[in-house]
């Protein structure tokens, strides 16, 4: 960064006036914002099946039980009147509603700019980047790559730069060249410098977690007790499907709940492999995996922040393969939408696709992924930008690619679009256009001009002469020079220096202390 | 035809079992069948906005009116009492909903298979094939090209292979190689031969549409009565936006009223060219320009079976060109989907994009369209496979990737996806899973393996070393495979010879007395 700033800065002339108009927005994109979904749910259940799916997930809880591989954890329990042999952990449905009663049904997320605050629920419907793959494409490279520090940190500068991104979730492409003792560290610390927009933290042991807070804590120059006021940070755990909750994911859960942070609970359940064949079956373990972890977090802190998330697809008939986007991902989106509403909890869906590359297949099933996301009512999009590979690739192209449906879903729910007032019937124009004329240069039209319509980045709406003329690209090469541009021009929002070197020497501190424990 | 049936037939021994294999089915599809759309539609108008656009629609017919260039409509609007000056005909909304209310909510196409029969109503929603780009574009060509009676052949190949597709709409591709006077009479002869579904025919002048109700009758075997007992077969008019309906579609229009065949008007209606900048606005103008027609056909034979098609969309703020699959677009579908159930008329949307090549692009400004389609309640989608550049450009390539998002549309609404029975909750196979084991080989998820799960043919599924290591094929390229194999092991539907001759012999003899006149 320190570099790039310095070139501009050493930047005159003619040089220096592009670097400005550059400066000034490499697209034209739309302003930052919180979408407000208005649109009335897809709702496949009847009100019959939702209560079928609720008794399917309290029977799980009380009859089958979930495993909680934390002592802790089965201690609480135990101590809130569950029944806990072994691992297993019985709770029954008064209890469980009793809890999942006393969690709020929005709740607020502040990062270190406050401008940049998220609200979950109340109908916003909010995106965050695409989180944990292990492996980079770009069409660069042409291949696939571990990933890097250089290129999580890229990852991040576009989730900064796109203002259709409400939030940063875990790292966007794994960075392997750290080592796993002191990886949070470093990308925490180039995610709390690059952005400004709410960070998350894995809940991969207490030394992790606790780290996190405590940079999120300096980075907003909030005391401890600011701090815990309200939600800095989130943390995003999935249960070990089925029916099992791990010691670390429980840890960090726990003490995100104690230090009220926000808490999103997101079983991956497969169906066919780590969940029945059926898909109400699926989404009934789902709850129960997700329910049960809300019932811990409100007893431990009647109140607490949770949101649960679907995760929720099929697998592929032919390979067992897990398959992201189809028809069945789509309904159960909407299937939990229903049940979410029906907990009165926020509710996480996710950007999704099998594809290997940002091609058609890509976008379709993206697409599908996204749109059953906004007819959920999901309030929280994970993966949103960036992913392939059923999440084992980041690609920036994608991240672009994806960033032009965004814009578009935000758009979609501008009231302005669908508005009947007498300007918009707008009788008059079309008398004063009649048979003969067209609304080209008529007032109606310059006074709307501007701001009428979708104005995209990424799409190319050329005739085919005009497009083949210009170069004749397809849509990831043109996303390619847009991530190129928008890299080579990326400034960092602005940071207290005391509060950047505050935070610089806890991460020296941290690793010289040996950073988080592994076992290699 | 013929040809490739002679080959298989010849073929013997290991290429012949090949073949055999392979007229099974090039790919695995989904059966053919009249999806039902039990989605509760998105409606973004309030009750105000739903009356506010009809008022705006019928001042628009009241105070401005309407051009109809054509001597017959405007003797029989006069006749029916409304206002007629010069070419301008005003109507009463008194009339016009008067007329609007004898239109069925709901009627049947029957082809010559009555087994392809379809309904437009009814909470159906049934695809076309792409219809009347001038040019063709394929993976092997590279580029754009004049379409060719070949092209336009193998284009109406694939729309009866595909069982998403349920009807065929206009020339797929224009075939420049035939001369207008005659082009009409190849292509549907090409069209009734090849497929068994419900035809379209342009209104393009009395002989084309004369010509094309007869081959029909003939190709159904039907007596003229039988012929007008109910509608086989259909006709799509524009209006000339603003305001104006011209005489060849309106001749063509009158024509199919009184003969009891299908009648579909849609307005291209592009906010801020020929329509007002403002969304609601483009609509009013659009049903304006719509329900006319409807209110003449009605008066021409109550009951005539009629359906308003929306094609309202925006242009590029910067060039003026048309776009498509835009958040305007998809909310002006879903508001005239709100109009069209008000006016109790079937609705045609269609599947469109801006893109030139079937890339990313393409795939989210068509799955754009397509979803906001599905959400309108549409009954009728045009242009559903294989459209690309505005409308300018078939592409079989596209047609494929398209007809995957509509088989997924299709199991999207099937209701045993989100069956919430006690086997579907499926509380015992989780019990017998436990947290331990996976689902894959027990009973519950081998009893519905093989039908719990939509099956795709033209995504890939398989992880990135897989894909990479079977050549790395991109989506389009994948396309264009399975676009040569269905052409290339096409077989025709079976037609009874004496019809055959029939057609043949009515083309014949229209080509002797000239076809259709033109003035070249």
């Amino acid at each position: 960064m320190a570099d790039t700033s310095g070139r501009k800065r050493r930047g005159g002339g003619r040089a220096g006036n592009a670097a400005r108009r550059v400066k000034a927005g490499i697209i034209d994109q739309m302003p930052w914002r919180l979408p407000v979904n208005m649109d009335r749910p897809t709702e496949p259940l009847t009100e019959e099946g939702v209560l079928a799916i609720h008794d399917g997930a309290m029977r799980i809880l009380e009859e089958i039980g979930i495993e909680f591989y934390n002592t802790e954890a089965r201690d609480i329990l135990k101590e809130a009147g569950c029944s806990v042999e072994g691992d297993t952990v019985r709770m029954g449905r008064d209890f469980v509603m009793e809890m999942v009663g006393k969690a709020p049904s929005s709740w607020t997320l502040t990062p270190r700019n406050p401008a940049r605050q998220i609200t979950l629920g109340e109908n916003h419907i909010l995106f965050g980047n695409v989180s944990s793959p292990p492996n980079y494409w770009d069409m660069s490279l042409g291949r696939k790559v571990p990933g890097t520090r250089e290129m999580c940190a890229n990852l991040l500068k576009l989730s900064q730069y796109f203002n259709c991104i409400h939030f940063v979730g875990g790292y966007p492409v794994e960075p392997q060249d750290i080592h796993a003792s002191v990886r949070h560290l470093d990308v925490l610390y180039d995610k709390l410098t690059l952005t400004d927009k709410v960070a998350h933290t894995y809940s991969l042991g207490k030394e992790r977690v606790e780290d996190a807070m405590e940079m999120v804590r300096i980075s907003g120059g909030w005391s401890h007790e600011e701090f815990e006021a309200s939600p800095k940070l989130y943390t995003n755990i999935n249960s070990t499907s089925p029916l099992k909750h791990d010691e670390p994911m429980m840890d960090g859960w726990m003490r995100m709940a104690r230090r009220n942070q926000g808490l999103v609970v997101t079983p991956f359940t497969l169906a066919g492999a780590m969940a029945p064949v059926t898909m109400s079956g699926a989404v009934a373990q789902s709850l129960a995996e997700a329910l049960c972890a809300v019932a811990l977090a409100q007893y431990i802190r009647p109140g607490a922040a949770c949101a649960i998330g679907t995760f929720t697809s099929n697998v592929d008939m032919k390979s067992g393969a897990p398959a992201f986007g189809t028809p069945e991902y789509m309904r159960a989106t909407q299937m939990t939408g229903q049940m979410a509403r029906f907990y009165d909890l926020p509710m996480r869906a996710s950007g999704v696709c099998a594809a290997n590359v940002p091609d058609g297949q890509a976008m379709w099933e993206t697409s599908n992924s996204l749109w059953s996301a906004v007819q959920s009512g999901a309030h929280m999009v994970y993966h949103a930008a960036g992913w392939l590979e059923g999440g084992l690739i980041a690609s920036p192209e994608k991240f672009i690619m994806d960033c032009e449906i965004l814009q578009m879903i935000q758009r979609y729910m501008e009231p302005e679009v669908w508005a009947t007032g007498p300007d918009e019937i707008a009788i008059d124009a079309i008398k004063d256009v009649g048979s003969d004329g067209h609304f080209f240069g008529i007032q109606h039209t310059q006074d709307r001009y501007t701001t009428a319509f979708y104005q995209p980045f990424a799409s190319d709406w050329r005739n085919f002469e005009a497009w083949e003329a210009a170069g004749g690209v397809w849509t990831p090469e043109r996303a390619h020079q847009i991530y190129q541009d928008i890299i080579a021009n990326f400034e960092a929002p602005p940071m207290d220096e005391a509060i950047r070197e505050e935070l610089a020497a806890f991460v020296a501190r941290r690793k010289q202390e040996g950073g988080a424990p592994t076992d290699f």
